[in-house]
């Protein structure tokens, strides 16, 4: 008789974000005339820009001509696209990444789930808490993260690094030795992140131990201040420890239209072994390349039109998350993020509880975010409201929360 | 210090199709002025047809519109898709298949890959021999295979079920006890299959001993013949036992596109454990929905339209074919396949091995095909062609092949 991967009965309940939807679809199911606006999944609004959209139909067009049709992709990506990351992304920012090194993907969530594949099951993992859910549960399918206790809802074999209004949301170097640390920075939920200096410490340590850094910088392009890196690779030494995630989803819209790629440096080894090498096989086994219209629409991310297109697509949400944060504070909330970062991330209000403070915003102000608690226990108590709206919308939700 | 996945490391050299791109490289250096024609790897040549092109168009322009825009797709995909495959796939040939059972996702590939990570580690797999090797390869990756005995090119734990003249490339019930069995009907890559009581024998061995059938349908567009199953939910039973995986690439060009499925019923359980709701959660954890333009391009695929263009589409390759077929039996040799498949499968003449065979076409004719011992041991002294080239390229291969 088959046996399945005991480690999924492990996972507690259901998924953060189904859960939220269930709430709110119940509250309009009993309160059909309620106009309720969504700021609760980190997911975009506005359409495609103008240079991305043209590369679409100009691929798609080409695979409906033989001469021009295009199978099978290259397993890694396309040279037009990997060239073009490794000169807008790496190259002007003066890091040393070479095309052999990008690995196109179908986005980086799937990457961020997926590269724990080619560590060792008694990989010890550490992750900054409150942080994107995916980065343990793949580790919990996986079996390297003990037994989960609900009453402190942390799993046995996972180090948490608390980033909280205590700390400033920095995470501190975790007493006990990691194998394989997970930073996301910028952070999601937190909207917070790290200057270039305290990243570089994190890398001189993560050399020094022996520990792999996977480095998700998804909210890399909405960085506005000096002295916050863009990539981990703006650090001396990143090459020989740290693994980059990055996404097109938020920088350029493509959330429904999937692609993102992952940095392997060459000079990333455990021993002999190169993880480089061992990601290329993971690809070329697991996955068939990403697709050919995708990847056209990526390299329109990079050019000229598309870069400007895409500044003012951000600064859009930027104009939102700013007006979300001062709208906030000017009610006395106390509030974090949305300076580098389309998040806001603000305290609950008294001593409510981050689904306490959910459920009173749903109720009262038809306003759905994310309850903090749902990212990790050093989430609860706050809670997390996305810049991802559309204008008009964020604005009406900031005043119904300013007049509760 | 962080450790890796040993199991990469027995992974025997490099991949089948790396070896053979290399081989043709360094004779294509050599030999500037021959002109190769390709019949080796299963990708298809001919333009997407105007009825998914004009999906995608419209798809893009949808992308372009902020009333029309789609981020996020459900993980598991979007009902218009689910419900035209419900429809034209299972509900007219009989088969109960609801629409909460259908998975959608990048590609039959990724899936027939990842579906071993919802299976205990402990699981014995057992596989057609030859066949697509990334099932074996996924399974060595995930520790389930044992040791690799470059003599035999065998895994000690894995489970060979020959398919040769000999017995008709009609796999025969295992003498050991497999937990999974991975089917590929019709087969790549000997083009053949196997009948409906065949594969009702099937089911009703994997019911009995308790095990699950992984059943690869990639290539069910191209039956021809009566009495040969599309589906495996045309068997009795197999609701309790299977998990079947299809893709876009073959049936409608979709090898660059990216999209496939894969039907996990909700009947299919070990112990109170539903399959279905363990790879609703490894999609949900591990992957962010395939692209909204895919979706639709899918959807056209089972339009009125779509339907008959790709009819036409098969019906040029399955010429194809039947082309290479014939011209091959009239040049003397033994051949199989090609009648539910698009792949011929044929005897390497005399002595020679596969790779004899390979250097010889390559050399003598400038064709380039698959040698069949890349595809499994008993795939020893076969080689494959496919059907997937333009019609003036595969007659003009074969004349090649002819007149050696």
């Amino acid at each position: 008789m088959f046996t399945i991967n005991e480690n999924y009965q492990k996972l507690p309940g259901s998924y953060l974000f189904s859960t939220i939807a269930k709430k709110v679809n119940d509250y309009s199911a009993k309160n059909p005339e309620k106009k309720i606006i969504r700021l609760g999944i980190g997911d975009v609004t506005q359409p495609l820009v103008p240079a991305i959209l043209e590369a679409l139909h100009k691929a798609v067009d080409e695979m409906g001509n033989a001469k021009t049709f295009h199978g099978y992709a290259p397993d890694l990506g396309y040279d037009f696209l990997r060239n073009a990351i490794v000169e807008h992304d790496y190259r002007i920012r003066g890091c040393d990444i070479t095309a052999d090194e990008i690995f196109v993907s179908d986005g980086a969530k799937s990457d961020s789930a997926n590269i724990q594949e080619i560590f060792g099951s008694n990989n010890r993992i550490a992750v900054c808490d409150p942080v994107y859910p995916v980065y343990v549960d793949s580790n919990v399918m996986a079996g390297r993260t003990g037994t989960y206790d609900a009453g402190t809802e942390r799993w046995s074999d996972v180090i948490y690094m608390p980033c909280t209004m205590e700390n400033d949301f920095v995470p501190e170097l975790p007493k006990e030795r990691p194998d394989m640390i997970y930073l996301c920075l910028p952070n999601n939920p937190t909207g917070t992140t790290i200057t270039k200096p305290q990243l570089q410490a994190w890398v001189d340590y993560a050399n020094q131990v022996g520990a792999v850094i996977i480095y998700d910088a998804a909210y890399e392009a909405y960085i506005s201040e000096e002295n916050v890196p863009h990539s981990i690779y703006e650090c001396e030494g990143a090459k020989t420890c740290a693994i980059e995630l990055k996404s097109f989803s938020k920088n350029a819209g493509f959330t429904g239209v999937r692609l993102g790629y992952t940095v392997v440096p060459k000079e990333l080894k455990c021993g002999d072994v190169s993880l480089n090498g061992m990601w290329a096989r993971r690809h070329g086994t697991k996955f068939n390349g990403a697709p050919y219209i995708q990847q056209r629409a990526g390299e329109a991310v990079y050019s000229a039109e598309g870069r400007a297109q895409l500044k003012e697509q951000i600064g859009y949400y930027m104009r939102n998350a700013a007006a979300i944060k001062k709208g906030l504070q000017e009610a006395g909330y106390t509030v974090f993020g949305g300076v580098n970062a389309p998040y806001i991330w603000l305290k609950t209000p008294g001593k409510m509880t981050s689904w306490e403070f959910f459920d009173d915003l749903l109720e009262r102000a038809n306003v759905v975010g994310t309850p903090g608690s749902g990212f990790g226990p050093s989430g609860e108590g706050y809670f997390r409201l996305t810049a991802f709206g559309s204008h008009e919308n964020t604005i009406a939700a900031l005043k119904r929360i300013q007049s509760l």
